[in-house]
C-alpha cells in the first residue's frame, strides 16, 4: 500500500503547468496520537490553488517540495483521536495524495461532511462553494429586491449558485459566461433572465442593453475586462463583491488594474472583497439554508466530476482553460 | 456695470488650459420674482469642475457657450426672494462671472454663510472641503482608535483637514505630498506624525516603513501609482475611500486602474466612493464639530488666495500643477 502525492516542484509562471508538479510514491504515514489517518475520495479544484503555490496570500504559501494543498473529502482509515472513527466521512484541506494525516487545530484538520446529501453535493453547493456565493452574495453584496444582480463567472461553480440565490431573493440575475451552451444553461438550467457570452458578445454593449438601470451587484469572480465593462455600468450606490480574478491568476506580470474604477467615485459605489474561511464559524447558517433550497429544488447542483489522482495538474487547469462545467471535482477512490 | 464672465469655450483636451474658456463682458441681468441677485466676492477653485465642463457626471456637464460651473460667495444686490435680504452673504454654485442671478430649487439656489468665521475659513474648513475630508474619513473610512490614516494630496484643502480629524479620533495620520516643503508643513502645522514626499522618495518604501501593520484607511485623492502603492500595503479589512483622482482628471485617454486592487480580495477590503453632495442634509452636523475643533485650535485652515476674476483658470490650473498650498480660493471683489 503507496501514498501517491502531488509535490510543488516550482513555483508557476504564468498559466500553471504539469511540469510545476512532481508525482512521487511514498509509505503509508502511521497517525501518531490525536492524529487521524484519512483516505481521500474526492479532490475539489479551485482557482484559489493557484494562489497557494504561487506565494503567500491569506495563507502562506505551499512550500516547495510539500504536498499540494487541496481540500479534499476522505474516509477515516485510523483514528487516534476519541472524536473520529473508523469509516467516518471527513473533509478538509488534506492535499494531492491518497493518504493524509491529519489533526484538529492544525490547517488540515479534519471537520464533518453535510449528511443526507451526495458527497459531490456536500463539497459543492453546500461546500465551499455554495458557502461563498451565499456569504459574498448577501453579506457583502446586500442584493434588495427589485435590484440587478450581474454575475461573471456565472457558469462556474459559485457563480451559478450566486444567480439562483439572487433569484431567491427577488432580483433580477444576469449571468456572463463563455460559450453559447453554457449562456444557454444558465438561463434554461438555473433560471437566469438573461445571459451574456463573453466570447461572442459586446459585454459592455449587451450590458447597456440588459441593465437599463444599471447594475446593482456585480459578484465577479473574473476581473480583467468584464470587470471594468461592469464597473462602467455601475448603478447609483452599486456594490462590486471581489470574489477571484481567475483571468488574472495565471499572469506573469500584474495585469492593468480596472481603469473604470473611478466609476466608484460618480456612482459612489463599493467595491469590496472577501474570503469565504472567515465565515467559517457561520457556516452552519449557509448550509441550512442551501441544504433547504436545494430541498425545495430552487437551486441546483452544477459538478464537474473528473477521475483518478494522476489527472490532478491536467483537472485543476480545467478551470483556468475555462473547460469545466460547474464545481470542479476530482474522484480519486471509492468510499468503503 | 458690466458683467465678466468666463464662458466654456470646448471641452479639455488634456490639461485644462486657457483656450477652453472665453471672456466675455455683458450686461448685469435684473433678477425676475422669486430670484436673487448676487455679485461674487469669492470663487472655489475645486478639482471636479475638471469634471465638470469635460462631460456628464454626477452633475450634467456645463453647456459650450454657458459660464463656467463654480462654487463661490457673494453678496445680496438686490433679492425678490423674502428669504434674502441685500446685503447679505449668500453662497452656492454661482459660476465664474461678476454677477449672477439665482433661485431657490434651481442649481445655483443660494445658501446661508456660516457666521463668525473669515469667508475664506467659511469655504475652505466649514465649507465644502471640511465637510468631504468629515463625511469621507468618518463615515466612508471609519477609522477607529489606533489605527493608520494615510492621505494623498494631503497638503491639499481636503488631505489637510483629514489627517488633522484622523488625530482628532487617536488615529495615527500619514501624509503623501509632492516636494519638502509641504511634507514639512504637514508634520510641524498640522500635526501629522508623518509625511512622505511623492516627488523625492519611493512610496511604496516608505509605506512599507512607516505602517508596518498596514494601511488601516487610505484617504486617496489622488489616485494612479499612489493609489496602487497604498493598495499593495493595505491592513486586514482596510478601507479606501475614494475622494478623486486628480492625477487622472486631465488625462486624455484613461489612465490603467490600480493593478493591487486584487489586494481588496486577500486583505478582505473595501474601496468605497462618495460625492460630499450626498451629505448636505447633515452638512449642520459637520460644521458644528469642524467650527468646534477650529475654536479649540485643533484643526487649522489652509487657504490659498488668489485675485481677480481674469485669473480663474489660472488659478484652476495651479490645483492640477500641485501649486496650491491648501484650499485654492480666488477673491474677485470685496465685500461692501
Amino acid at each position: 500500500m503507496k501514498n501517491r502525492q502531488w509535490l510543488l516542484e516550482r513555483r508557476p509562471q504564468g498559466m500553471i503547468s504539469a511540469a510545476d508538479f512532481r508525482w512521487v510514491e511514498s509509505e503509508v504515514p502511521a497517525p501518531a496520537e490525536g492524529e487521524v489517518l484519512v483516505k481521500n475520495l474526492w479532490l475539489s479544484c479551485d482557482p484559489t490553488q493557484r494562489g497557494w503555490i504561487a506565494g503567500d496570500t491569506y495563507l502562506p504559501a505551499v512550500k516547495l517540495g510539500a504536498v499540494v494543498r487541496s481540500f479534499a473529502v476522505g474516509q477515516v482509515v485510523e483514528s487516534r483521536d476519541a472524536k473520529f472513527v473508523k469509516g467516518q466521512l471527513v473533509q478538509g484541506l488534506f492535499g494531492w495524495q491518497d493518504y493524509a494525516c491529519v489533526k484538529a487545530g492544525t490547517e488540515s484538520a479534519p471537520g464533518r461532511v453535510p449528511e443526507g446529501v451526495p458527497i459531490e453535493t456536500a463539497m459543492s453547493a453546500l461546500g465551499l462553494t455554495g458557502q461563498t456565493a451565499y456569504f459574498g452574495l448577501l453579506e457583502v453584496g446586500r442584493p434588495q429586491p427589485g435590484e440587478t444582480v450581474v454575475v461573471s463567472g456565472a457558469a462556474g461553480a459559485t457563480g451559478s449558485v450566486v444567480g439562483q440565490i439572487a433569484k431567491i431573493k427577488g432580483c433580477r440575475a444576469i449571468g456572463i459566461a463563455g460559450g453559447a451552451d453554457k449562456c444557454q444553461k444558465l438561463v434554461s438550467e438555473y433560471g437566469f433572465d438573461a445571459a451574456i457570452d463573453y466570447k461572442s458578445e459586446d459585454v459592455g454593449k449587451r450590458l447597456r442593453e440588459l441593465c437599463p438601470k444599471g447594475i446593482d451587484v456585480f459578484f465577479d469572480n473574473v476581473g480583467g475586462e468584464i470587470l471594468d465593462a461592469a464597473l462602467a455600468r455601475l448603478a447609483r450606490r452599486g456594490r462590486v463583491v471581489l470574489c477571484g480574478a481567475i483571468a488574472r491568476y495565471n499572469d506573469s506580470a500584474p495585469a492593468p488594474g480596472p481603469k473604470n474604477y473611478v466609476n466608484l467615485v460618480v456612482q459612489r459605489g463599493r467595491m469590496e472583497g472577501f474570503i469565504i474561511l472567515d465565515f467559517m464559524p457561520r457556516a452552519a447558517e449557509a448550509v441550512a439554508a442551501l441544504a433547504g433550497w436545494l430541498n425545495d429544488g430552487k437551486i441546483k447542483d452544477a459538478v464537474d466530476v473528473q477521475h483518478g489522482l494522476e489527472n490532478a495538474p491536467a483537472t485543476l487547469l480545467r478551470l483556468f482553460k475555462g473547460e469545466n462545467r460547474g464545481k470542479q471535482l476530482l474522484q480519486i477512490a471509492d468510499a468503503q
